[in-house]
């Protein structure tokens, strides 16, 4: 079998793994207060060139809600784009964690946000005060849902569009490293210095086995909210060491870029190869690890039948997405594209 | 340093670890999907000797916290033992899943919940209708919060007097191993044969790195809600598979008793050594692997301060809590009683 | 001035009134077990010609808010217009209620649910498990939120494809004495008899203080549920004779259907007008007591400088939303379709 | 029947019915921005002699339960006696508003609590950090739920405990009106004065339909919060004029306390006899309009039997709750204490 169908599915990075047996050498303080977890301030403030607070969490989905929680009153109204994790994906965690906060979910071409649309979408949602939930942050997601990446004049542009209303802004990076090994620019350069106020940094989907950050900058208002949320949410690994030599391990050597430069390699050679083969083309632009290929419904089916193995999108019958990391052999992109172009023949 | 403090502290057990480094071989089906999630039922049934539902989950509180959930009505109180860890130490958790369920904490020796008290409290605690919340659990742990374990026919005294009123018995098993491997009865007949509803297994206090597992008996209504709860709470690890391999692994061989056993004859050790002391004495009987030694506060400064590290007991100043694990040398736990003796020379 | 804001600016109707004088003269049960709330069942089971149970509620907003938790999980999705007051003007009572269900606002002409996008939307929306929020209940504005009426075989059509994917039917009837009046059916044809589970009763808009009441038609086991809930919320008043009076007043000699057909006869002259009148037209088709009025912005402002109260609709800036009570009289309407006109001529 | 069941089951005071009819004379602005209720701050501050912000809200379970909501985090503990009524009595809606603080409950003579007893449980409560509920709120009842009152210097000494710890003090008035009729302080001495942020003024028990309000003291912070809550939770009423119609009358003229000082002179009297009978005696003082009467088990049932309604109290088989009204005859009182003494001559 040749698995496209997610980042989720592939085994974690040796160097993670190694992380690990290297953390359980010996006894460490439980609850966060380890030798491992404790260096996170200063190493992800090193990367992001700002004084960062960093809580490690297992899940992104659980790093999402939990921001949310601490950025949104119960009665708010997350704005996001119509197709984000947070709102389709995530079964109702982002409500559970605010108490009860409206997804208002925004149009935007290439699952991106579009700053006009976000502006006069938070202006109306709350013109009748208690009547209304209340525009309370903002949620975007890097890279977005259908693969595209947000530059950093995009991410200032709605960064402005929510300050000025008095919205943090927020961003879902499952898959930032995926979008930052693409931009090329510095972490910096698309989180705070564009506006972001919060991250969460995904590295599940990355390489590690679970472990994801949520990265805050400048706010450590928020510090103790996130804290106790996140206790309260079940997420404070008593052994959270075995997290936090994770996400540290990533950080040697830009391992986590390494990992998603691999990635994004992949799914080049794919949309390349796809482009080329005259059975298929592209849904939406490839910029990251995840190839949307449009193609006949029967031409699909005969490629999952091959034992291809990938998602088709939800709400079509003629894409499918296929994501590939940086355990995915380039022999299997060939023997993908091999299978593809055959269609074409018969 | 010799670390007694917690049973959270100590690394985990090499088959564990080795568990994981197998289960990242190749890429698998995200979500709890995979093979080795797939497998829990069929083993957990397997060692309980009936039809067991099994939910891997990361933490403890999220394994109890979810169980709440779906057998209280927020409206409802969950009738537990004064000490509890759902009530002292999740961090409002229960309550949070539970959406406001009150925890109404009860007397009862030695940490263990009476059947008498219970009762009384149950039909009390309702009496006025909507105006009350409406006892709608029982929760035990087990061993318990102050290190002994209720015995078979103690738990079916307890289960008679919930499952009369209507209300499902959960456990909650930290040290389920620990209580099982003292009591050296059979797992169901601690649990579902003594009335048990709903177990939190717990591996991660018994050398696992961070893996529980809730086990449901005989009541297949309760997975929709409990699975949707777990996805809420953002507890669905993608890659669960590495929870669920732990799991396994603490299964083989019954390694889980190995472990268990070993850290409850560390702790007996050091009990016979402190009641032989003529320094200190025992607190509570000691019945697992948590020794609770009370003596002179100076005592216990004394031992601090040659690099003993253990917690003092909440409520007491000269109680001091020494938990022992699979990890633990015996030499270590010599050292500490020559340590001891010395207090009572000078 | 003339007020043509909101039902909800009216005066109760005297006979409303008088009811709650003679509520007065002594002393009642507290809680509901009065001896005006007991007749409710009885005269709602009449009035329905079918076994009801009865809740009575101060407030429209509770009364939706406690049937929708009580209908959806907190991980349930609850599917409505894209209109309806439970997802736009309820300040996130809903979510509050239901612990955090999301709201899906759904497409339809006239701010009528269509029973094809409701098939669809229920069918995709939870068609991805645990990671999608699970459809629960749909929910229907009678009249709807543009003042139209939903059809018996309309609410049957929508009964249908929400009952084959186990989906109750709740109707929001804030104005269904309106819609009841112009519609000229029973009240059971267009409830219970077209599909209906639950209905929320609206009297406030329609002459009572603040009276509304839950009528369940026959899911007994709702019950326990929906007065948990009520209790909870706050909404169990300790006088509550003094709303259930209202009730029982309005049920004595049709009054609920009077003050409806009066309000809308005032709808109906005014729409009448507004049609002959070559300054502007009818945005909706008129069947209640709302009329929405479309015509220049100019003409808007000069009506309201004139004195004429009323609101722009949100998302228009040339719609006006008039509408009329029983106590609005005749005169005013005249007077408002003699501005209006003027209005022309200049 | 003679009813001394509760306050709750009195008719409104003349006046208070009076001024409904008179805001029922014309149409009002809805949503609390009527003309009754924009003036509740200023009356109110006049009231308190200070600035007061006020919300109109119709049951004390709700106002109690908004203000719980928007003092405490829901990680927060909420220090009260164990009699409080938030904890005994609301059904859980605390822990709904507050979205799942815990209740915790204190000892303290005559239903009041003690300063040490408050400290020493704040300080011990969050002791550890996020793996505890955070005090977050005190909050007391005036007059308890045993009919005493806290004194101003009482109050004093639990405001000064609390806010040395940065906890703000809540009182839920139910009884206010009488507590201060007893005292004979002015509402100031008793509330802000003595270091009360927040109070919910009790009008139900004491003579209205149904109004309460929420007096908040110069934290204007809170009232963003406060509004929201009140709309989420259902209790913004849109005729809320006749609730704000209700307060108002009661201020005019002292009409609260008219009302009050007649209930407590009923239980004075009431009290009097009973010490005096030979038959039974007083449980706790008898300070306000609440007389619990210990007696002979037998001697409780005959008195019932001769059709005298009142409740035993919870716990208690052997004490009777007597609750004086306004509208208690002191014929009534006089025919119960005949019959309470012809049971000696038995």
């Amino acid at each position: 079998m040749v698995n496209f169908k997610s980042d989720n599915e592939a085994p974690a990075h040796p160097a993670v793994l190694e992380a690990i047996i290297e953390a359980n050498r010996d006894f460490a303080t439980a609850y966060a207060d380890d030798r491992y977890s404790c260096q996170l301030d200063a190493r992800f403030s090193e990367l992001f060139e700002t004084e960062c607070h960093v809580l490690p969490i297992a899940t992104g989905t659980a790093a999402n809600s939990i921001v949310l929680g601490e950025l949104s009153p119960p009665w708010g109204a997350v704005m996001c784009h119509r197709s984000a994790h947070i709102h389709c994906d995530e079964g109702g965690a982002p409500e559970f964690y605010t108490h009860g906060a409206k997804l208002v979910p925004l149009d935007g071409d290439n699952a991106r946000l579009d700053p006009d649309t976000l502006g006069q979408a938070i202006d109306s949602a709350g013109a009748h005060g208690v009547h209304n939930c209340k525009p309370s942050v903002v949620s975007i997601t890097q890279a977005s849902e259908c693969g595209t990446s947000y530059r950093p004049e995009q991410v200032r542009a709605l960064a402005e569009v929510a300050h000025a209303r008095g919205l943090p802004l927020h961003m879902d990076g499952a898959r930032f490293a995926n979008a930052v090994a693409w931009l090329g620019c510095s972490p910096a350069e698309i989180t705070w210095k564009a506006g972001v106020d919060v991250l969460s940094f995904g590295a599940t989907k990355n390489g590690a086995l679970t472990a994801e950050a949520v990265v805050v900058f400048g706010r450590p208002e928020w510090l103790e909210g996130l804290e106790r949320r996140r206790k309260r949410g079940g997420h404070l690994l008593s052994k959270m060491r075995y997290v936090s030599a994770q996400l540290l391990a990533m950080l040697d050597n830009e391992l986590w870029l390494e990992i998603a430069r691999t990635a994004n390699a992949r799914a080049a050679e794919l949309a390349a190869g796809i482009e080329a083969s005259g059975v298929a083309d592209l849904q939406w632009p490839v910029e990251v690890n995840e190839v949307f290929m449009r193609a006949d419904p029967a031409v699909l089916q005969a490629l999952k039948n091959q034992g291809f193995e990938f998602h088709i999108w939800p709400g079509f019958d003629d894409v499918a997405r296929l994501v590939c990391t940086f355990a995915t052999p380039e022999q299997q992109v060939q023997d993908f594209l091999a299978a593809l172009r055959q269609n074409e023949a018969t």
